[in-house]
């Protein structure tokens, strides 16, 4: 691509201009020294841009549909799905709005706080439904001033379902979803990217089919910009519907709905709530298997599979809307077989990236929250501005405390009995826990048969990456070095590596190996001396849960530990060992000790108390390995270590 | 080295302190999160400190003595043997103040000026002498004022010579140096370093010697920080000095001036003026080889070789200052000998460093003022703040304009004839001109049997790293394309390396591969279409005079070329490809074709038309190869253009 410019900079050059027109006085602020690197397009685009550029580039997409949980428990469950359901790469999900359960609080179990979870922890470009019908212009703009303190950029309006029975239009107040469109380019400008629901059948209680589409049209006249459909069974129901909404000028993009059957009850309850008909030839084949769950959610899914690849096929559809009910089979199976399923989507950035719009320019943090970014990202939200290019010396506004609120954040997905079973029952010494470190490296069995699936400090199983180094893992957490987090060093992968490749193609990524363990007071004794021979290879900080910290880190400066080299860039950085923020995270990681595992036992008994002695006195230590060409030495030091002990 | 700190950084951190005392509340002011990248703490510490540090290392140092220049001329001259002088390592540079040449002026001149280029343009730490005598506070405190809005960090308190022969005490007025030192620490505290003068044998006007060493120490307790001394014939001469300054309680640095003799005449006015006396021993054997300027020289720098020995042997000295009479050959030859000359002394960046102190943290440049660092120094001496870490994208504020006494740094140190003969009396066509580079680069004499030693573009010969691309370079240039700068790609070299290394041991460097040159529009039509092969690999910027410019670099974004990993820091990048200051050099880079070659010849000359034609026809490209594991692919670019020619 060239791209020929008249001196489209001389706004930023005083310097002598011989020629050429000097127009470009665009303002610099907006490109100011410190918000080059972001690595994709994405984190800059509004929700409508994308789905330009991706209908642009022939790129076809999709979205999932989610409705906020009951209880907290089903929170962390559904904030799991939105991870593993975000990893197949939707172009945005949704939230909808429950107007029974409070939906605009602070609850945990909002649709507002389930939205800000999505956007905010996840990284997920995320649509926030809204429904105005009985509430005040207020309450309305307060809820949307929420949303956008909360970094939610998109609004789904809808009218909602009134009250009684006996609905009669308010004057002056929210009467149709179009009230709540104007209300929201009226008070909020462009700021939001507004999308309006679309009746493929027509609205049940719209006078015709052509009346509701002219009630479309209004709402997209009012400043919508695209529309999502209700579902529907038969694909020539959308395409008749789409080129109905064309015909009469409506020409933003229109989403279908798609609903795949997942089981008899659901599509029963669905199809009363929303009033459709499910065509006949649907029936034939349910009613006879409707006791049969497995069978008709197989039928639904080839069904909806059909319908989509006509969709896909007709030219006119460019990204598919799932009606997820929050589950996940079978929307997962259709997009895989529709190839729309992106098992490995490309990592801008070796990090999960936040989607709030304050953290746009986000490129640095510390290493030692990379199995918990939900947390790094909790802890850090008051920041007004976020480190990008380089991490500096730690003078970053001060991390989050550990709150009660917080512990939402900290509890494990598992339940209480699930954990006694992986982290034992009852333990008998330090060994016992040894054990445990050891099983969750190496994924046997625990000596009762249960695999150790996660960790206090790790929600989820070995990283592909850490695989990498299993085996030394596995002979170090044996002996009581009871690893954390770790990285091997990587000499120039492209930065397409499966494994540990980010960023755009074309690049090369680099690694300091790096390892992050608890291990007791004689073990750091020994340590300590042996790390005397490595002292200009190898950066160290060991400190305890009273804050005794020992280092060798020059000027307390941070360390790069990843970084990237692309084409046409400058360098990016990811990832850090910053002395001063591992105090903060020292707090986090002794109290995630005592928080998840000692008080699954009871006050006063061995367990606890062996849990207990550790976190009181063991100390957490990294190490890096600064030469990062040669063989990784880390490995080295712990066995010279456990040699000098012996 | 291991530092125990109990919670050194509690401050910047909230969270949960279980214990530890939470001492540290340093204000984080001073490392705010942009300015960490320092490599070396001498751009940080006073120069009080470095010599402190010195001692304490045990590593002898050395500083040199020059008095300003009288002609412009001279001036570049200076400041090139600043550059050649400072290669050897000196601690600290120091410029003489001439009352009689109006020291404190702007003029190129002047003490103030060449003081002023020593620190920010050839990067040397430097003391400013200031005489007192017959000046009224407001003049000094001008001068004062003067010198720290450009930089100067150091002051030589000296009183100076009285006008007349009869000079009187004025009440009020500055009558000694102490009143001067008083002065200083008064009008502006501790900010600047004094040094005041010491005179091993009693200043000629004391009463006594003892008298004088009082006079010193009422210097020194007026807040003076170190001495310099008088020069002297006897080793013994200033070591018993130093005792007896030491017995009344002088404990400041004191450093001897040594004075290698460089000629009978010289040496004979030195004492005139210094009313000191040869010893019958020097004088013994000078007088018969007095016409003899070789052997006097070489008896000099025996005799202050010997002399330095036994001082540094003495166990009291660890710095040597020299009065170079603004010579080269003495000093340096005494220095080498001495194995304190340091070759190659180990750069902190692959550029030359400014010594402002408003530069500290600057870190990052962009390659193109790569031959012109004091042009580019002088262009952005109006800047704020300097980039660090990162240049951003290029929101820098402007570059400064190509004014006329910037031609002063425009200049060419070699007279008119002299690049006559190198550049050519008389062109007879491009090729002519294309000869000239060629000749440049190889080190061949041209066909007048001239050596090229520098260019419009660089004022030195070719850099040993260019060498390394030397074959390859001067095949493109007989063809036509113009080099001016290069660099070869280097995929992870040892920071120590002597060519290419830069920055603290234990690291590596980096770089991808630069090309930069002027070319016809024939060639640049060719090399557009050869560049659509490398479109993924190969960075490009075209621009001519009149600003018409060609790039593929994506959102004008800049691009890293060079870049170290080092034990325990962050990712140092200090030279970026930038497209928008590329604007701004190629002003610079098409007025040196005029201001230094077009106008050697008569105006309406054919050689001057030749010149004026390459100006207004030919681009400035600029060639960068992401690849830099790979081999440069910059060279077959190149070759895939000639061919498309042929």
């Amino acid at each position: 691509m060239v791209n020929e410019t008249q001196h489209t900079c001389s706004a930023s050059s005083s310097s002598r201009s011989d020629g050429g027109s000097s127009s470009g006085s665009e303002s610099s602020k907006d490109n100011s020294r410190c918000s080059t690197p972001v690595l994709d397009a994405d984190r800059h685009e509004r929700l409508r841009e994308k789905m330009r550029r991706r209908q642009d580039a022939g790129d076809k997409w999709f979205s999932l549909e989610f409705f906020p949980p009951r209880t907290a428990n089903a929170a962390v469950n559904l904030i799991s799905r939105f991870d593993r359901m975000g990893a197949g790469g939707p172009l945005f999900i949704d939230v909808t709005w429950h107007p029974a359960g409070d939906p605009g609080s602070d609850k945990e179990t909002s649709s507002m706080i389930i939205a800000n979870t999505a956007v905010n922890y996840c990284g997920l470009e995320t649509i926030l439904h809204m429904t105005c019908c009985n509430q005040t212009k207020d309450d309305i703009t307060g809820h949307l001033q929420k949303a956008k303190r909360l970094g939610l950029k998109n609004i789904m309006a809808l009218r909602g379902d009134p009250a009684g029975e006996e609905w009669e239009e308010e004057v002056d107040g929210f009467n149709y979803a179009v009230d709540l469109v104007k209300h929201i380019r009226n008070e909020f400008d462009d700021y939001f990217d507004i999308c309006v629901a679309g009746y493929p059948k027509g609205h049940p209680e719209a006078e015709s089919y052509e009346a509701d589409l002219r009630h479309l049209k209004e709402k997209v006249f009012a400043g919508a910009d695209f529309i999502i459909t209700q579902l529907f069974f038969r694909p020539e129901t959308f395409l008749k519907f789409m080129k109905d909404c064309q015909a009469i000028g409506i020409t933003c993009p229109i989403i279908p709905g798609i609903f795949p059957i997942q089981g008899y009850h659901s599509l029963r309850q669905l199809v009363k709530l929303s009033k459709l008909e499910v065509p006949q030839e649907i029936k034939d084949v349910i009613e006879p298997i409707k006791d049969n769950d497995a069978a008709i959610r197989n039928y639904g899914v080839e069904l909806a599979v059909s319908m989509c690849r006509e969709l896909l096929d007709s030219g006119m559809v460019h990204g598919l809307h799932f009606y997820t009910l929050n589950r996940e089979v079978a929307t997962t199976e259709v997009l895989k077989r529709l190839g729309l399923w992106k098992e490995d989507p490309r990592r801008p950035l070796p990090w999960a990236v936040s989607a709030h719009p304050k953290r746009r320019v986000e490129d640095v943090r510390p290493i030692f929250w990379a199995s918990r970014p939900k947390s790094y990202i909790y802890r850090t939200q008051e920041w007004d501005d976020f480190p990008n290019g380089r991490w500096g010396n730690s003078s970053s506004p001060a991390f989050g405390e550990l709150k009660d609120y917080y512990l939402f954040y900290l509890k494990s997905k598992s339940p209480r009995e699930e954990l006694l079973k992986m982290w034992g029952e009852e333990l008998t010494g330090e060994e016992s826990v040894f054990e445990v470190f050891t099983c969750y490296i190496t994924g046997e069995p625990n000596r009762n048969g249960y695999k150790v699936t996660c960790m206090p400090w790790n929600d989820d199983p070995l990283a592909t990456e850490t695989n990498l180094l299993k085996d030394q893992l596995e002979k170090v957490n044996r002996r009581g070095i009871l690893t954390i987090n770790s990285q091997p060093n990587i000499n120039g992968k492209p930065s397409t590596d499966p494994i540990v490749g980010w960023g755009p193609s074309g690049g090369y990524v680099f690694q300091k190996a790096y390892l992050e363990f608890f291990t007791s007071s004689e073990i750091v004794t020994a340590l300590l001396k042996v790390l005397k021979k490595y002292e200009l290879r190898v950066n160290y900080h060991i400190v305890n849960v009273k804050g005794q910290n020992i280092t060798n880190a020059p000027d307390l400066q941070p360390n790069a530990v990843t970084w990237g080299i692309f084409p046409g860039r400058e360098i990016i950085q990811p990832t850090v060992v910053d002395p001063v923020s591992f105090l903060s995270w020292k707090d986090e990681a002794f109290a995630l000790w005592i928080e998840q595992w000692a008080k699954l036992y009871e006050e006063e008994s061995p367990s606890r108390m062996i849990i207990q002695y550790i976190h009181d006195n063991y100390y957490l230590v990294n190490l890096v390995d600064n030469d990062f060409p040669l063989e990784n030495c880390l490995w080295q030091v712990v066995e010279d270590t456990f040699e000098l002990l012996n």
